[in-house]
């Protein structure tokens, strides 16, 4: 069986710039990086305004399992399977960040026959964005450590400053600092931390603006922690935002690249799915509608959180209209929910099965509560029995779904045709009315309180003693009627990893809330969550190389 | 008087492939960044490497002075100049820093008529060779805190690390932190702190490697630190040089860019020029010495740091041999020279230019100690008057150099005319042969004598303890064998900042010598040198905005 990496470097890429034109897009409107990236510029919305927007679709999963569902696979697979059906699609995934790619997670652009390409480029430093983030995220923390050495006329409390420092790697021992050490040159010593770059709330905010003239806003509305009376500094405050903006200009524009079936790919944005939003740029979203009949797109994480977040938060900001919500799973996965062990996954397990079903069911009724319909994508391993197919396809006969088995990693678009038209047929079909699960002018207790009973299917929310004082002067300083962002364990639908399946009866607990006023959406905490991860024990940067000819090992 | 944006705003830019092509480049070798800047495929000099190769002219500076000498901008005029004179010229410069663009410096890619553009991409994230050395070397510097958080079996001593992580900002809190805090599963806590991207030593291989092999290699002899026997621990140790080469893939190839007048201008590489030697990139240097029959180049500093360097340590780990300096200087730098005080520089005082001269002396003896030929090229100001003019002439005339007073930042090209003359019959009249100062395998203590007698003029270089101790360390893990690159004051031939002019009879002291083993060269300080920025109490970032149409403003 041939590495993704193989596959993709056999790729027979067209250069960018004949993808673009087949889209539309003017070359005056098209940057190039080198021969087989580029990037759209904006005016590309602007000239299709008026023009029929295409059909968007999201694809989600069901909890995310260790046995490993293929979300991104099957996003690019349907993208190139509507090609093959001659429909013009494109397809809007979120860019990978660089630190994980040398600890142990490898790339992120879909996998098997069912990749982005160059996925050499997609993984490393790309056309810069991420690069750009911490750029623009580090000046805005430098501006604040500098306004305080040069006299803190705001009043700035260096005890409560939240804005951190970020850096794109895996860096453990930068989670927790002093800065500030040495003479009084060195600035104020205080206590810091670095996140991991798609950690920063400049990505959520590059992903959640429509423009170059909103990021800049966004970015100026920023909450960087708190002066001496205890009231919310701003970004705007310090006069950085412009610059920062500067800095951006670029980044804000989305990337154009290709599958392995030359099927358009704009690649843009790619924040935390925990406390930010998990989606790509709603500018990257729009251009792939734009341009498409079909823009076909992903989220983070189980559809809980990802989908619930997509629907909730990004398509609030950007006005965006969905029109189907794929939902992806795997015999083995759903099997895993059942309560068999990761070992025992290969064995046929039907009592399992049915039991674990019971999760992709949940989420399939959470979908139709938007006014969506859903698709079951099932990535087919060949494990799968035909007895495991066979209870799985009653299954969602009897919930009355719609389910398509993909093998688009063994066989590109063409694995994932039977898919396509019955997302097709379904959006065709829908009679309903895409909504919002909640008013954002509710108090964050009741919104909170509606996505836990309505999405995770949860009798109650607590909120312990501090995460209500952060409420209460969240609600003070008006900064409380956005919708809401929960950082919760992605395994489960509860706060509790270990409950599989379709858990009930649950309550969670909100231990922490926090306002990312920038991007717009309150962050609410279930747990601890690592926003910089660290490097194992033998790092996949340890087998990574390349050769003078440019031949590269090890990225995978 | 418009400013540098302005004018840049304002140029007829040719789209950059077509500069590429005049200079006899294939389509294929060109990766495209945007319309006006691309990188160049090392294929290049492959397939040219039995062409005639061009002439190399490197461009100097007297000491500098509060007056400002404007190095830069001759070399771009001087590039401008030559293809006026229908000679085929391509410009060799040091790509700009970011950091230092929000803090009080601005940009750096000449001035006036004589600038390279898109002078805003350029100031900013240009085609990412910073970000790809902030991320190469930032991996390395995780990999070392993991590695003793993961065990430390090489027994790296975490109180001898010398490998810093490294930022593209102007942060000076981040000059001395420690890290590691928090609980065990943040690593090993340590003293440590982070130095601007330009001071790291990725930065320095980058500019003295011939290829992507030689860069990898050499970023495996890294010294990161020592062990607990006191030992030398080699970044190859780490098992990542493979990574830190894919992560530099794009970063190794130079950037191609324009001035004003459409000469094509090589970007690439800028290393400090205290702890490091200043220069560009050997590789952007053969390509113009490969694409054109003249290759403009400059080192940073006055020549007793920057020329110094270029010859002894760049020419040398590229077996470059140049055919002629240029040594910039001002009527208005050289009566501060002279003992004049900033604010009194427009009146005429022939008697402290007279004196200032001899700085200039120094510089054009030094030159010839290398056998090249020397010309002045004096950067006119509306404030020299014709006695000063005339004396300066009738000073040149008796030490025997050629001297041309140039006009570059208001005329461009035009303004470099004679200048570009004198260059080309120095080059043609030249008989000498170029050859290094010293024998890289003579001691520590010899070559830093001999750079001290012949170069700075002065009677004696002193050792501290420390330096001795070091430097015998050195010699016992055979690491002495390497030129010298000094850190000193660039404002004087001594290590005294306020002995101006031509000092004599002056000792020099050193206080530390350091091992950069991956760059091949050992540096020797005089002082203490800030490798971290910090921002002013008013930093440029707050002038700076960008409107929605990407009209940009308040950089300079």
């Amino acid at each position: 069986m041939k590495s993704d990496i193989v596959i993709a470097q056999e790729a027979k890429m067209e250069p960018i710039m004949n993808i673009a034109k087949k889209l539309g897009v003017e070359e005056d409107d098209v940057d190039l990086y080198g021969k087989y990236k580029c990037k759209l510029s904006l005016d590309i919305l602007k000239k299709n305004k008026d023009k029929k927007q295409g059909k968007l679709i999201l694809v989600t999963a069901i909890n995310p399992t260790p046995a490993g569902e293929g979300k991104s696979t099957v996003t690019v697979g349907l993208g190139q399977a509507l090609c093959k059906l001659n429909k013009k699609a494109v397809i809007a995934l979120r860019e990978p960040s660089l630190g994980p790619v040398f600890g142990i997670k490898g790339g992120a652009a879909g996998g098997g026959y069912a990749q982005v390409v160059p996925m050499e480029d997609i993984n490393l430093h790309f056309t810069g964005d991420m690069h750009a983030i911490t750029s623009t995220n580090n000046l805005l923390a430098a501006a604040i450590d500098n306004h305080i050495h040069q006299g803190n006329s705001l009043g700035i409390d260096p005890k409560r400053i939240i804005f951190k420092r970020v850096m794109d790697m895996n860096d453990r021992s930068l989670r927790e600092i002093v800065i500030g050490l040495g003479s009084k040159v060195n600035g104020v010593m205080r206590q810091d931390g670095f996140m991991i770059t798609v950690a920063s709330e400049i990505m959520a905010i590059l992903c959640l603006s429509n423009s170059l003239s909103e990021l800049k806003e966004k970015m100026g509305n920023i909450v960087i922690g708190y002066n001496y009376s205890g009231e919310p500094v701003y970004c705007r405050e310090l006069g950085v935002q412009g610059a920062m903006a500067l800095l951006m200009k670029d980044a804000v524009k989305p990337n154009l690249v290709q599958t392995l079936e030359n099927t358009p790919a704009i690649i843009h944005g790619g924040p935390f799915a925990n406390i930010a939003h998990g989606c790509n740029s709603i500018i990257a979203t729009k251009m792939a509608l734009a341009l498409g009949d079909y823009a076909v797109t992903e989220a983070g994480f189980g559809a809980d959180l990802g989908a619930e977040k997509f629907l909730d938060i990004k398509c609030r900001s950007g006005n965006l209209k969905p029109s189907c919500v794929v939902i992806v799973a795997t015999i083995r996965a759903l099997k895993h929910h059942g309560g068999v062990a990761k070992d025992a996954l290969g064995e046929e397990n039907l009592e399992a099965l049915e039991k674990g079903m019971e999760n992709l069911r949940g989420h399939v009724e959470n979908v139709r509560k938007y006014g969506l319909p859903a698709v079951v994508a099932i990535n087919r391993f060949l494990s799968d029995t035909d007895a495991e197919v066979e209870l799985l396809k009653n299954y969602c006969e009897k919930i009355g779904v719609e389910v398509s088995l993909t093998d688009v990693w063994a066989k590109g678009g063409e694995g994932g045709i039977d898919l396509a038209e019955k997302v097709i047929k379904e959006i065709d079909n829908n009679k309903e009315e895409f909504h919002y699960l909640y008013d954002e002018n509710l108090s964050i207790e009741e919104k909170m309180n509606i996505i836990c009973k309505e999405i995770y299917g949860g009798s109650k929310v607590n909120f312990t003693a501090d995460a209500m004082k952060a409420i209460r002067e969240l609600e003070k300083f008006g900064l409380d009627k956005m919708p809401i962002c929960v950082a919760k364990t992605q395994y489960s639908f509860s706060d509790n990893p270990s409950l599989l399946g379709r858990p009930e009866n649950f309550e969670i607990t909100v231990k922490e809330v926090r306002v990312s006023n920038g991007a717009g959406f309150i962050v609410v905490l279930t747990g601890n969550i690592m926003t910089m991860p660290g490097l194992p024990k033998k790092p996949a940067a340890n087998i990574m190389d390349i050769d003078e000819d440019g031949k590269i090992v090890g990225l995978f």
